[in-house]
């Protein structure tokens, strides 16, 4: 049986395996410092389809039958997807997911997005509701810039707090135990043919698990700016990573790496300040995707990237692989996201936010901690 | 442990129980035939707030509040929360949630969200992840004719295949059996001290819980008329249908209600006829919320109702009381979403349309079954 920890957290007796994963980036995003560790970068912003939401829906699809290939599963066999985006009534997901036939929820936490698919994913494996399931999101400078800010033929000045939304979009792979074992013994009589035609060893990948998960609460300090949403984000993401270690019973010093979503240059102060205040300090080993998905000067992307595809392309481009390569044992991944929308933002109300937490883990971690 | 119920549904071996639920009604819709059998019926459609958008987060969270206090749970005592809405980035719900701090996941399937978020609180419960878990879901008529049509000043003409934006809002509490046997010993003691006070009788309800559900699958038969929402929807009703039955072993007649969300007069039409191709009848027991909620013609509804709170408000006052009062045995609800947005809409696309299944039951039901 799974269980609840402390207030807002669940701990999974089974931990729940991340199968495979992949990313899909825009041209941007590919000349940036994790260009290289992207499945695919696709220069055209339209991916080949008539307009960007059209072609965010394809970078969608597209991370989604790359993560199915590399996990070794035809889309039949995938029993749930959770997906989410940044577009009105998430038009990018459900025309990104359409075609492939899977059974389909759609979640919303908008940066924080893939948070929540990958918590909701992780929860229906470890319950036993699906034995693959896949958590994907998306997101796209142009359809964003055009569903939250200004046309972008306006060619507005962006202050230095602004982040730059992601193009691209990441999916995850998540299947239980027991499936795993029985596709791997499947495989091994795969491999043994594959040796045949001498192909290259691979240097073995360790497993990674999703072990636990911290559902964000709404946290709204007031702030109204969009163009500074960081400012937003922030004490959602102090509030989880706080309630993370108090539910897990951990010390920050117990992860590798706490990994925010897209607070950018300031926001990542403002956290830093938020916790230290509740005596936390996790300056030494936090890293914000959005700081780390372009060379933000070199790039002109100001504060750092944002949007759903922000935190799950780094994730998928270089949080998972340093669990792989076991460089890192144990990660907090805290995806951000600012709760606006236009019509919101129009009416002049505040930006509430969420953060969502997942603790992911090295196999076999749990036995020697 | 749970399992996995043909090609896409869970079968919970511990059915999950609806501990309360609430309806919150616009003025429209207490005008309705299921007026009085609304816990609340708001005559002001900005409900006291500034705005639609405001006031449709104020039903939302009233309808929590009055779930909440009938099922005796704190908002504290709250472990999950699943909710959804028609706006953009769902503003109604994040801005409803956000003062109740509950830990939160943002849900969206259209108008079949009142579908995904009890499914997804469902298994929530079911699979040990939270032992009380709140699903809600709002809509409001001004605020969705601003999000996907005309200003209503403009004072369109609107066809007689277009539906009703329901307002208003339903909230549904969810909790595990033994959790719910330890709060009835609880309360037990309290009803002595109620006796003593002379308070009147009252008829036993019969508990209902989820037994069962289906995951939607999208379906596009490639309308693309906004004002014709139930050709769309239509086909995601009867994949659903026409899966849950195969998936779990049944035929239409074993459920005495097989009830869709906001198909409207043309759209069941249109669902019987598919049906019927795959040799399903459902003609007699079939129930479409949005012919429910309003005298269609005496109230100028056209089509009939939709929106997120159409079928939650009729499962809320209609639905769920003919289950406790013993009437029903068994149900199947099946809200259905038309996934368009204004946005894909204005680019000239197709709605792809979605439908996710509840399988609803008296207590005591499986044993005789």
């Amino acid at each position: 049986m799974s269980r609840m920890a402390g207030k807002q957290s669940v701990m999974f007796d089974r931990p729940v395996e991340i199968l495979s994963h992949a990313c899909v980036a825009g041209k941007k995003e590919g000349e940036g410092p994790l260009g290289k560790k992207m499945d695919v970068i696709v220069e055209d912003p339209k991916f080949g389809k008539g307009n960007w939401e059209e072609g965010e829906s394809q970078f969608l699809k597209t991370a989604c039958e790359i993560a199915m290939r590399k996990g070794g599963r035809k889309k039949e066999e995938v029993r749930m997807a959770f997906c989410g985006d940044l577009l009105g009534q998430m038009i990018a997901s459900s025309f990104g997911i359409k075609d492939l036939g899977i059974p389909y929820y759609g979640v919303y936490g908008a940066c924080s997005s893939a948070g929540a698919a990958l918590a909701l994913a992780a929860m229906a494996v470890e319950g036993g509701f699906a034995d693959t399931a896949l958590a994907a999101c998306s997101s796209h400078f142009g359809s964003a810039e055009k569903e939250f800010r200004f046309p972008l033929g306006y060619g507005n000045q962006r202050p230095y707090s602004a982040t730059w939304t992601v193009t691209g979009a990441g999916a995850f792979l998540l299947g239980s135990r027991p499936e795993t074992r029985r596709r791997e013994e499947a495989q091994k009589d795969g491999k043994k043919e594959a040796g045949r035609r001498a192909e290259p060893a691979k240097k073995k990948k360790r497993k990674v698990k999703i072990r636990g998960i911290v559902t964000g609460k709404i946290k709204d300090y007031g702030t109204a700016d969009p163009f500074h949403m960081g400012a937003s984000m922030a004490p959602a993401a102090a509030d989880t990573i706080y309630q993370a270690l108090e539910d897990f019973g951990r010390v920050a010093e117990d992860f590798d790496c706490i990994a925010t979503g897209d607070l950018g240059t300031v926001g990542r102060e403002l956290l830093l300040d938020l916790l230290k205040k509740n005596q936390v300090d996790v300056r030494k080993n936090h890293v914000d995707c959005g700081m780390e998905i372009y060379s933000t000067k070199e790039q002109d992307a100001h504060a750092g990237g944002s949007g759903c595809a922000c935190s799950a392309l780094v994730l998928s481009s270089l949080l998972l692989p340093r669990l792989e390569s076991g460089e890192w044992k144990r990660i907090l991944f805290v995806p951000t996201g600012a709760l606006l929308s236009q019509v919101s933002a129009n009416e002049g109300r505040t930006i509430p936010a969420i953060a969502h937490g997942i603790w992911l883990e090295q196999e076999g971690e749990e036995e020697c901690m």
